[in-house]
Protein backbone atom coordinates (compact mmCIF):
# COMPACT_ATOMS: atom_id res chain seq x y z
CA UNK A 1 0.00 0.00 0.00
CA UNK A 2 1.23 3.34 -0.94
CA UNK A 3 1.55 6.18 1.61
CA UNK A 4 2.13 8.72 -1.42
CA UNK A 5 2.90 8.64 -5.31
CA UNK A 6 5.73 10.03 -6.44
CA UNK A 7 5.48 12.34 -9.79
CA UNK A 8 8.86 12.58 -11.45
CA UNK A 9 7.31 14.47 -14.29
CA UNK A 10 3.86 16.32 -14.40
CA UNK A 11 3.25 16.54 -18.35
CA UNK A 12 0.57 19.34 -19.12
CA UNK A 13 -1.54 16.93 -20.22
CA UNK A 14 -1.91 14.76 -17.34
CA UNK A 15 -5.23 12.61 -17.11
CA UNK A 16 -7.53 14.41 -14.34
CA UNK A 17 -10.88 12.77 -13.30
CA UNK A 18 -12.55 15.88 -12.17
CA UNK A 19 -15.96 15.41 -9.85
CA UNK A 20 -18.55 17.83 -9.22
CA UNK A 21 -22.31 17.39 -7.91
CA UNK A 22 -25.26 18.91 -9.77
CA UNK A 23 -27.20 21.74 -7.74
CA UNK A 24 -30.28 19.92 -5.94
CA UNK A 25 -33.41 21.00 -3.84
CA UNK A 26 -33.11 20.57 0.01
CA UNK A 27 -36.31 18.77 1.32
CA UNK A 28 -37.20 17.89 -2.05
CA UNK A 29 -34.34 15.87 -3.43
CA UNK A 30 -33.00 12.48 -1.95
CA UNK A 31 -30.30 11.95 -4.45
CA UNK A 32 -28.17 14.09 -6.88
CA UNK A 33 -26.08 13.86 -10.03
CA UNK A 34 -22.32 13.46 -9.89
CA UNK A 35 -20.32 14.12 -12.66
CA UNK A 36 -16.95 13.10 -13.26
CA UNK A 37 -15.24 14.50 -16.21
CA UNK A 38 -11.66 13.33 -17.82
CA UNK A 39 -9.78 16.03 -18.47
CA UNK A 40 -6.66 16.46 -20.33
CA UNK A 41 -4.67 18.36 -17.75
CA UNK A 42 -6.37 21.76 -18.40
CA UNK A 43 -6.69 21.43 -21.79
CA UNK A 44 -9.86 19.20 -23.04
CA UNK A 45 -12.68 16.78 -22.23
CA UNK A 46 -11.78 13.27 -23.09
CA UNK A 47 -14.56 11.59 -21.03
CA UNK A 48 -17.91 11.79 -19.06
CA UNK A 49 -19.33 10.00 -15.99
CA UNK A 50 -22.23 9.76 -13.93
CA UNK A 51 -23.07 8.55 -10.70
CA UNK A 52 -25.53 9.73 -8.43
CA UNK A 53 -24.76 10.31 -4.23
CA UNK A 54 -27.52 10.75 -1.39
CA UNK A 55 -28.25 14.04 -0.07
CA UNK A 56 -26.42 14.54 3.34
CA UNK A 57 -25.58 10.64 3.41
CA UNK A 58 -22.75 8.98 3.26
CA UNK A 59 -22.06 7.24 0.07
CA UNK A 60 -19.89 9.78 -1.60
CA UNK A 61 -16.75 8.07 -1.12
CA UNK A 62 -17.60 4.80 -2.61
CA UNK A 63 -19.59 6.51 -5.45
CA UNK A 64 -16.10 8.09 -6.22
CA UNK A 65 -14.11 4.81 -6.22
CA UNK A 66 -16.77 2.88 -8.06
CA UNK A 67 -16.64 5.72 -11.19
CA UNK A 68 -12.93 5.52 -11.03
CA UNK A 69 -12.99 1.36 -11.76
CA UNK A 70 -15.70 2.14 -14.26
CA UNK A 71 -13.35 4.74 -16.10
CA UNK A 72 -11.07 2.30 -16.78
CA UNK A 73 -8.70 5.14 -18.24
CA UNK A 74 -5.83 3.31 -17.85
CA UNK A 75 -3.62 6.70 -17.78
CA UNK A 76 -5.73 8.36 -15.01
CA UNK A 77 -3.27 10.03 -12.38
CA UNK A 78 -5.14 11.94 -10.23
CA UNK A 79 -8.81 13.19 -8.83
CA UNK A 80 -9.60 16.17 -8.31
CA UNK A 81 -12.94 17.05 -6.50
CA UNK A 82 -14.72 20.15 -6.14
CA UNK A 83 -14.70 20.91 -2.36
CA UNK A 84 -15.22 17.67 0.13
CA UNK A 85 -18.77 17.77 0.34
CA UNK A 86 -21.45 16.21 -1.99
CA UNK A 87 -24.72 16.45 -1.99
CA UNK A 88 -24.70 18.34 0.52
CA UNK A 89 -22.81 16.91 3.69
CA UNK A 90 -21.52 13.69 2.14
CA UNK A 91 -18.37 14.22 2.94
CA UNK A 92 -15.89 12.20 0.79
CA UNK A 93 -12.84 9.90 2.83
CA UNK A 94 -10.23 11.06 0.40
CA UNK A 95 -7.50 8.68 2.48
CA UNK A 96 -10.15 5.87 1.22
CA UNK A 97 -10.26 6.87 -2.01
CA UNK A 98 -6.53 7.69 -2.59
CA UNK A 99 -5.89 3.53 -0.92
CA UNK A 100 -8.52 2.03 -2.81
CA UNK A 101 -8.13 3.77 -6.72
CA UNK A 102 -4.09 4.26 -6.45
CA UNK A 103 -4.89 7.57 -7.43
CA UNK A 104 -3.56 10.90 -5.14
CA UNK A 105 -6.41 13.06 -4.37
CA UNK A 106 -6.61 16.82 -4.46
CA UNK A 107 -9.94 18.71 -2.91
CA UNK A 108 -10.19 21.93 -4.35
CA UNK A 109 -11.65 25.08 -1.97
CA UNK A 110 -12.16 28.48 -3.54
CA UNK A 111 -12.36 30.21 -0.62
CA UNK A 112 -10.83 29.53 3.09
CA UNK A 113 -13.45 27.57 4.80
CA UNK A 114 -14.28 28.03 8.52
CA UNK A 115 -13.21 24.72 9.92
CA UNK A 116 -14.87 25.35 13.54
CA UNK A 117 -17.96 26.39 12.17
CA UNK A 118 -18.79 23.43 9.83
CA UNK A 119 -17.32 21.44 12.55
CA UNK A 120 -20.45 23.09 14.73
CA UNK A 121 -22.83 22.53 12.23
CA UNK A 122 -21.99 18.64 12.03
CA UNK A 123 -21.73 17.91 15.31
CA UNK A 124 -25.48 18.11 15.53
CA UNK A 125 -25.79 15.53 12.21
CA UNK A 126 -26.98 12.20 11.76
CA UNK A 127 -23.37 10.91 10.60
CA UNK A 128 -21.35 13.89 12.60
CA UNK A 129 -18.26 10.98 13.20
CA UNK A 130 -17.60 10.07 9.69
CA UNK A 131 -18.17 13.54 8.74
CA UNK A 132 -15.56 14.86 11.42
CA UNK A 133 -13.19 12.19 10.02
CA UNK A 134 -13.16 12.73 6.91
CA UNK A 135 -12.59 16.58 7.50
CA UNK A 136 -9.87 15.64 9.54
CA UNK A 137 -8.16 13.53 7.52
CA UNK A 138 -8.85 16.26 4.44
CA UNK A 139 -6.22 18.37 6.58
CA UNK A 140 -6.39 22.05 6.80
CA UNK A 141 -6.97 23.76 3.17
CA UNK A 142 -3.46 25.23 1.83
CA UNK A 143 -3.34 28.17 -0.69
CA UNK A 144 -2.48 28.01 -4.13
CA UNK A 145 -2.08 31.13 -6.15
CA UNK A 146 -3.35 30.23 -9.70
CA UNK A 147 -3.33 33.39 -10.75
CA UNK A 148 -1.16 36.56 -9.78
CA UNK A 149 -2.26 37.30 -6.59
CA UNK A 150 -5.20 35.11 -6.58
CA UNK A 151 -5.70 32.22 -4.96
CA UNK A 152 -7.62 28.92 -4.50
CA UNK A 153 -7.17 26.55 -1.15
CA UNK A 154 -6.78 23.18 -1.87
CA UNK A 155 -6.47 19.74 0.63
CA UNK A 156 -4.60 16.89 -0.64
CA UNK A 157 -3.95 12.79 -0.05
CA UNK A 158 -1.56 10.68 -1.41
CA UNK A 159 1.18 13.47 -3.02
CA UNK A 160 3.09 15.94 -2.04
CA UNK A 161 1.76 19.67 -1.82
CA UNK A 162 4.34 20.77 -4.37
CA UNK A 163 3.08 17.98 -6.29
CA UNK A 164 -0.68 18.41 -6.04
CA UNK A 165 0.64 22.88 -6.28
CA UNK A 166 1.68 21.41 -9.74
CA UNK A 167 -0.61 19.78 -11.13
CA UNK A 168 -3.50 22.63 -10.19
CA UNK A 169 -1.34 25.33 -11.28
CA UNK A 170 -0.91 23.32 -14.72
CA UNK A 171 -4.86 22.15 -15.19
CA UNK A 172 -5.80 26.65 -14.47
CA UNK A 173 -5.53 27.35 -18.02
CA UNK A 174 -8.90 29.29 -18.25
CA UNK A 175 -9.93 30.56 -14.95
CA UNK A 176 -8.69 30.34 -11.13
CA UNK A 177 -10.12 27.21 -11.11
CA UNK A 178 -8.42 23.40 -12.90
CA UNK A 179 -10.37 23.32 -15.84
CA UNK A 180 -11.77 19.26 -14.94
CA UNK A 181 -13.34 21.15 -12.09
CA UNK A 182 -14.71 24.29 -14.10
CA UNK A 183 -15.69 21.97 -16.58
CA UNK A 184 -17.55 19.24 -13.96
CA UNK A 185 -18.98 22.25 -12.69
CA UNK A 186 -20.84 23.58 -15.95
CA UNK A 187 -21.86 20.27 -16.95
CA UNK A 188 -23.08 18.99 -13.83
CA UNK A 189 -25.50 22.58 -13.84
CA UNK A 190 -26.39 23.07 -16.94
CA UNK A 191 -27.77 19.28 -17.01
CA UNK A 192 -29.82 20.00 -13.88
CA UNK A 193 -31.05 23.42 -14.27
CA UNK A 194 -30.98 23.56 -18.08
CA UNK A 195 -28.27 26.17 -18.34
CA UNK A 196 -24.81 26.19 -16.26
CA UNK A 197 -24.66 29.06 -14.04
CA UNK A 198 -20.86 30.21 -13.64
CA UNK A 199 -18.77 30.17 -10.06
CA UNK A 200 -17.98 26.78 -10.09
CA UNK B 1 -34.77 39.28 -43.14
CA UNK B 2 -30.93 38.36 -43.98
CA UNK B 3 -30.28 35.74 -46.47
CA UNK B 4 -26.65 35.24 -45.50
CA UNK B 5 -24.25 36.31 -42.97
CA UNK B 6 -21.48 37.98 -43.99
CA UNK B 7 -17.91 36.96 -41.96
CA UNK B 8 -15.37 39.47 -42.33
CA UNK B 9 -13.00 37.88 -40.02
CA UNK B 10 -13.53 34.43 -38.38
CA UNK B 11 -12.09 34.81 -34.92
CA UNK B 12 -10.46 31.60 -33.41
CA UNK B 13 -12.43 31.94 -30.72
CA UNK B 14 -15.77 32.29 -32.38
CA UNK B 15 -18.38 31.78 -30.16
CA UNK B 16 -20.49 28.38 -31.38
CA UNK B 17 -23.47 27.10 -30.38
CA UNK B 18 -22.63 22.90 -30.36
CA UNK B 19 -26.08 20.50 -30.22
CA UNK B 20 -26.30 16.81 -30.11
CA UNK B 21 -28.72 14.50 -28.42
CA UNK B 22 -28.50 11.40 -26.03
CA UNK B 23 -28.58 7.80 -26.81
CA UNK B 24 -32.62 6.68 -26.35
CA UNK B 25 -33.78 3.21 -26.65
CA UNK B 26 -36.34 2.96 -29.83
CA UNK B 27 -39.52 1.79 -28.32
CA UNK B 28 -39.02 2.54 -24.98
CA UNK B 29 -38.31 5.89 -24.67
CA UNK B 30 -40.96 9.01 -25.54
CA UNK B 31 -38.15 11.85 -25.65
CA UNK B 32 -34.85 12.65 -25.43
CA UNK B 33 -32.34 14.62 -23.97
CA UNK B 34 -30.66 17.79 -26.18
CA UNK B 35 -27.59 18.79 -24.95
CA UNK B 36 -26.44 22.49 -26.30
CA UNK B 37 -22.85 23.33 -25.35
CA UNK B 38 -21.21 27.03 -25.97
CA UNK B 39 -17.93 26.97 -27.17
CA UNK B 40 -14.83 29.20 -27.92
CA UNK B 41 -14.08 28.17 -31.07
CA UNK B 42 -11.77 25.04 -30.96
CA UNK B 43 -10.80 25.65 -27.71
CA UNK B 44 -13.18 25.76 -24.09
CA UNK B 45 -16.14 25.24 -22.62
CA UNK B 46 -18.23 27.74 -22.33
CA UNK B 47 -21.42 27.04 -20.89
CA UNK B 48 -24.40 24.10 -21.48
CA UNK B 49 -27.83 23.62 -22.10
CA UNK B 50 -30.18 20.99 -21.74
CA UNK B 51 -33.81 20.37 -23.38
CA UNK B 52 -35.13 17.65 -25.14
CA UNK B 53 -37.24 16.37 -28.32
CA UNK B 54 -39.88 13.93 -29.01
CA UNK B 55 -38.52 10.64 -30.94
CA UNK B 56 -39.76 10.99 -34.45
CA UNK B 57 -41.33 13.84 -33.69
CA UNK B 58 -41.19 17.60 -35.47
CA UNK B 59 -40.07 19.68 -32.30
CA UNK B 60 -36.60 19.87 -32.78
CA UNK B 61 -36.24 22.81 -34.46
CA UNK B 62 -38.55 24.87 -32.01
CA UNK B 63 -36.18 23.12 -29.39
CA UNK B 64 -33.19 24.52 -31.19
CA UNK B 65 -34.52 27.87 -31.26
CA UNK B 66 -35.82 27.96 -27.78
CA UNK B 67 -32.38 26.87 -26.72
CA UNK B 68 -30.34 29.69 -28.62
CA UNK B 69 -32.76 32.02 -26.94
CA UNK B 70 -32.35 31.36 -23.71
CA UNK B 71 -28.60 31.05 -24.40
CA UNK B 72 -28.17 35.14 -24.52
CA UNK B 73 -25.26 34.61 -25.08
CA UNK B 74 -24.58 37.34 -27.20
CA UNK B 75 -21.56 37.00 -29.07
CA UNK B 76 -23.05 33.33 -30.29
CA UNK B 77 -22.31 33.83 -34.02
CA UNK B 78 -22.90 29.97 -34.93
CA UNK B 79 -25.20 26.67 -34.51
CA UNK B 80 -23.22 23.68 -35.59
CA UNK B 81 -25.58 20.70 -35.00
CA UNK B 82 -24.54 16.66 -35.06
CA UNK B 83 -26.35 15.62 -38.03
CA UNK B 84 -29.73 17.06 -39.49
CA UNK B 85 -31.87 14.28 -37.28
CA UNK B 86 -32.04 14.62 -33.28
CA UNK B 87 -34.14 11.81 -31.10
CA UNK B 88 -34.40 9.74 -34.52
CA UNK B 89 -35.89 11.61 -37.55
CA UNK B 90 -37.05 14.44 -36.03
CA UNK B 91 -35.03 16.61 -38.48
CA UNK B 92 -34.16 20.23 -38.14
CA UNK B 93 -35.65 22.72 -40.86
CA UNK B 94 -32.21 24.86 -40.53
CA UNK B 95 -33.42 27.34 -42.74
CA UNK B 96 -36.56 28.12 -40.24
CA UNK B 97 -33.56 28.03 -37.18
CA UNK B 98 -31.61 31.11 -39.19
CA UNK B 99 -34.51 33.20 -39.87
CA UNK B 100 -35.85 32.83 -36.35
CA UNK B 101 -32.13 33.24 -34.68
CA UNK B 102 -30.11 34.81 -37.28
CA UNK B 103 -27.15 32.77 -36.43
CA UNK B 104 -26.49 30.72 -39.30
CA UNK B 105 -26.38 26.97 -39.01
CA UNK B 106 -24.05 23.81 -39.68
CA UNK B 107 -24.76 20.07 -39.88
CA UNK B 108 -22.02 18.08 -39.28
CA UNK B 109 -22.20 14.27 -40.61
CA UNK B 110 -19.06 12.06 -40.07
CA UNK B 111 -19.93 10.38 -43.92
CA UNK B 112 -21.40 10.79 -46.88
CA UNK B 113 -25.54 10.04 -46.38
CA UNK B 114 -27.25 7.93 -48.68
CA UNK B 115 -29.85 10.60 -49.30
CA UNK B 116 -32.55 8.47 -51.96
CA UNK B 117 -32.23 5.65 -48.68
CA UNK B 118 -32.80 8.27 -46.22
CA UNK B 119 -35.87 9.78 -48.37
CA UNK B 120 -37.32 6.03 -49.31
CA UNK B 121 -37.54 5.49 -45.21
CA UNK B 122 -38.87 8.72 -44.61
CA UNK B 123 -41.69 8.04 -46.94
CA UNK B 124 -43.00 5.76 -45.15
CA UNK B 125 -43.20 8.00 -41.83
CA UNK B 126 -45.86 10.05 -40.61
CA UNK B 127 -43.65 13.03 -41.14
CA UNK B 128 -42.83 12.76 -43.88
CA UNK B 129 -43.66 15.66 -45.81
CA UNK B 130 -41.59 17.85 -42.94
CA UNK B 131 -38.48 15.52 -43.02
CA UNK B 132 -38.28 15.43 -46.73
CA UNK B 133 -38.39 19.10 -46.79
CA UNK B 134 -36.03 20.06 -44.28
CA UNK B 135 -33.80 17.51 -46.11
CA UNK B 136 -34.50 19.08 -49.47
CA UNK B 137 -33.53 22.79 -47.29
CA UNK B 138 -30.40 21.53 -45.74
CA UNK B 139 -28.64 20.74 -49.28
CA UNK B 140 -26.69 18.07 -50.40
CA UNK B 141 -23.62 17.32 -48.08
CA UNK B 142 -20.30 19.31 -49.09
CA UNK B 143 -16.82 17.50 -47.87
CA UNK B 144 -14.30 19.75 -45.80
CA UNK B 145 -10.68 18.37 -45.08
CA UNK B 146 -10.34 18.52 -41.10
CA UNK B 147 -7.07 16.47 -41.16
CA UNK B 148 -4.46 16.11 -44.24
CA UNK B 149 -6.53 13.36 -46.65
CA UNK B 150 -9.18 12.86 -44.08
CA UNK B 151 -12.82 14.66 -44.56
CA UNK B 152 -16.56 15.05 -42.16
CA UNK B 153 -19.26 16.38 -44.49
CA UNK B 154 -21.43 19.50 -43.87
CA UNK B 155 -24.75 21.19 -45.15
CA UNK B 156 -25.24 24.81 -44.10
CA UNK B 157 -27.69 27.51 -44.15
CA UNK B 158 -27.35 31.15 -43.53
CA UNK B 159 -23.39 31.22 -44.43
CA UNK B 160 -21.35 31.07 -47.38
CA UNK B 161 -19.46 27.78 -48.06
CA UNK B 162 -15.97 29.07 -47.86
CA UNK B 163 -17.05 30.26 -44.10
CA UNK B 164 -18.53 27.54 -42.79
CA UNK B 165 -15.07 25.38 -44.09
CA UNK B 166 -13.09 27.84 -42.16
CA UNK B 167 -15.65 27.55 -38.96
CA UNK B 168 -15.45 24.12 -39.44
CA UNK B 169 -11.59 24.19 -39.75
CA UNK B 170 -10.78 26.14 -36.75
CA UNK B 171 -12.87 24.41 -34.29
CA UNK B 172 -11.64 21.08 -35.16
CA UNK B 173 -8.47 21.19 -32.76
CA UNK B 174 -8.71 18.08 -31.07
CA UNK B 175 -9.91 15.50 -34.01
CA UNK B 176 -11.99 15.45 -37.23
CA UNK B 177 -14.88 16.26 -36.06
CA UNK B 178 -15.04 20.20 -34.30
CA UNK B 179 -15.03 20.15 -30.50
CA UNK B 180 -18.45 21.48 -30.11
CA UNK B 181 -19.92 18.58 -31.56
CA UNK B 182 -17.52 16.18 -29.88
CA UNK B 183 -17.72 17.45 -26.25
CA UNK B 184 -21.81 17.91 -27.06
CA UNK B 185 -21.17 14.47 -27.74
CA UNK B 186 -19.26 13.45 -25.08
CA UNK B 187 -21.43 15.33 -22.39
CA UNK B 188 -24.88 13.58 -23.95
CA UNK B 189 -23.77 10.38 -24.09
CA UNK B 190 -22.29 10.42 -20.50
CA UNK B 191 -25.15 11.62 -18.69
CA UNK B 192 -27.22 9.28 -20.58
CA UNK B 193 -25.39 5.86 -20.65
CA UNK B 194 -23.20 7.06 -17.23
CA UNK B 195 -20.24 7.27 -19.07
CA UNK B 196 -19.45 8.57 -22.58
CA UNK B 197 -19.09 6.40 -25.76
CA UNK B 198 -16.66 7.69 -28.60
CA UNK B 199 -17.48 8.61 -32.21
CA UNK B 200 -19.07 11.77 -31.36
Amino acid sequence: MRKEVKFYTIKKEIRILGIDDAPFKFGRDKRTMLIGVVFRGGSYLDGVLRSDVEIDGVDATEKIIDMVKRAKFKDLRVIMLDGLGFGGFNLVDIEKVFMETSLPVIVVVRKMPDLNKIKKTIAQMKHSDFYLRCIEKAGVPREVETRKGKSIYIQYHGLKFEDAERIVKISATRSLIPEPIRVAHLIASGIALGESKGGA
